[in-house]
């Protein structure tokens, strides 16, 4: 079989860095001339799904858009997982579910299991409860060839007060919140599959200051690294080596807006832009 | 316009403090004689809703074991979440969502609108990326009488790493995690609704030893309380007093498979007895 983390090692050889944001925010839908509904957020998703087929390796959706419009908004987001891994995209749910024992383990079952009906390659979690409350879901990622991506320091400043806090008892005494999870990221990546490119990832957003979190990125060289801020909130590509330095060659450039903005029309020209622009960076 | 808290009040004072867990898990499923399918979570989430209707107050849908049916799961959870309002039960999904900025506030469209399809009137929230980042369901909340819970101290034993992290900086400087989001709640409430029940909650396990956390019950007197692990987890009813001090009339009493464990036909009984115990506890 093989794993998430070597199916993602195959598309930044083959396709580039970029992860191309499927987020069918209303105002976008408005722009696209696409109504505010689950006929719209499919419409639009299947059209994003269209234009990064052939151009870029992986997309994201944001599931919380589809989730806005209930079961119709589910099923339009069943079609657009199943164009998107029908035409060998990489595709991750950016779901961000957390929960404990059989209730997490059911998110793991409704994202990672093959055959069922929201199947994706590997899907975004919070770890509020612990790393250890994700063991059942990486269990199963583990078991099917999928991948899991846990939040650790995001960009937004309102997180600065629970991620840069510091944990006071067991392995991780002395660390921050968000250090402890990446080290617990690296570490079960070490012992499932030792010398490749892992299969458990870390959100780590682009306009973070990592040594504001006690992260050295040089542990990350075999983790993935799902990185959003790229573009629209500031971050540039030019400053991915400095950024994450010898982990570069892991990330996953997450752009969104700064591509969904072009519209349908120009879409596809702003997705084969940025792999360009993205390819000239890891190149240089 | 009713608050929630207005609402979760007059359910405590009508109908007491039990809050009825509706998790389809499989094992549950496969005792009550349903299949393992989108019509047997909605079958069973229907039946629940019927022996709660004129014996509870409240239920709370796991929606992970909705989830994993893909849309379909979610349709059938939106007849469950339909029906138990139409009986007037206040609903809580407890879906753990969290994000950012347009993103989360998606999450709140989906559960706390007026009206869309997946209407409850209330639903539980991670604060990961800090509570900050909860503000838009927050607002939204408010706008339309409806409630969240913030996860703050849980009840698995692997979340303690985070959830006792000291926080460094900021008003919350010296404070547990958990407890800086208790602090966060506490005050959200006194502005909004001064002088009565808030309608932000926080989540925290009757498991849990507060003090591990730093969070000193008398000081949620206008907090509502949702708090799992009553039986099955192996918390006394009559601990409700010791645990929660003068808080504890806005404890919500979860109880899951306690009750569910009854099986269709002893469902009814198992309700009633609980409510009739937890009256008899907060009689004494």
């Amino acid at each position: 079989m093989t794993t998430f983390g070597e199916r993602l090692f195959s598309a930044f050889t083959s396709a580039g860095h970029l992860c191309v944001g499927i987020d069918p925010h209303p105002y976008l839908l408005d722009r696209w001339g696409l109504a505010d509904s689950a006929e719209g957020v499919r419409e639009f998703g299947l059209r994003v799904v269209d234009a990064a087929g052939g151009r870029a390796g992986i997309v994201k959706p944001q599931v919380a858009f589809f989730e806005r419009h209930g079961s119709a908004g589910f099923a339009a987001l069943e079609k657009v997982l199943g164009a998107a891994r029908a035409s060998g995209l990489v595709v991750i749910a950016d779901v961000k579910r957390g929960d404990l024992g059989t209730s997490v383990e059911a998110y793991g079952q409704a994202w990672l299991t093959p055959g069922s009906p929201l199947e994706a390659d590997a899907m975004t979690v919070s770890a509020y409860q612990g790393l250890g409350s994700l063991d059942e879901p990486w269990r199963l990622a583990l078991a099917s060839g999928k991948g899991l991506f846990v939040l650790a320091a995001t960009s937004n400043p309102e997180s600065y007060e629970t991620q840069t806090a510091i944990v006071g008892r067991g392995i991780h005494a002395g660390l921050t919140v968000a250090a402890s999870i990446v080290d617990g990221v690296v570490r079960s990546n070490a012992v499932a599959t030792p010398s490749l490119l892992g299969s458990l990832g870390v959100v780590l957003g682009a306009t973070v200051d990592l040594a504001d979190f006690g992260i050295v990125p040089g542990t990350l060289a075999a983790t993935p690294i799902l990185a959003p801020g790229f573009g629209h909130q500031g971050a540039q590509l030019s400053d991915i080596r400095e950024l994450y330095g010898a982990a570069a060659g892991n990330v996953l450039v997450s752009s969104s807006r700064g591509i969904l903005d072009a519209g349908p029309e120009g879409i596809a020209t702003a997705i084969a832009t940025q792999v360009r622009d993205l390819a000239e960076v890891y190149a240089a």
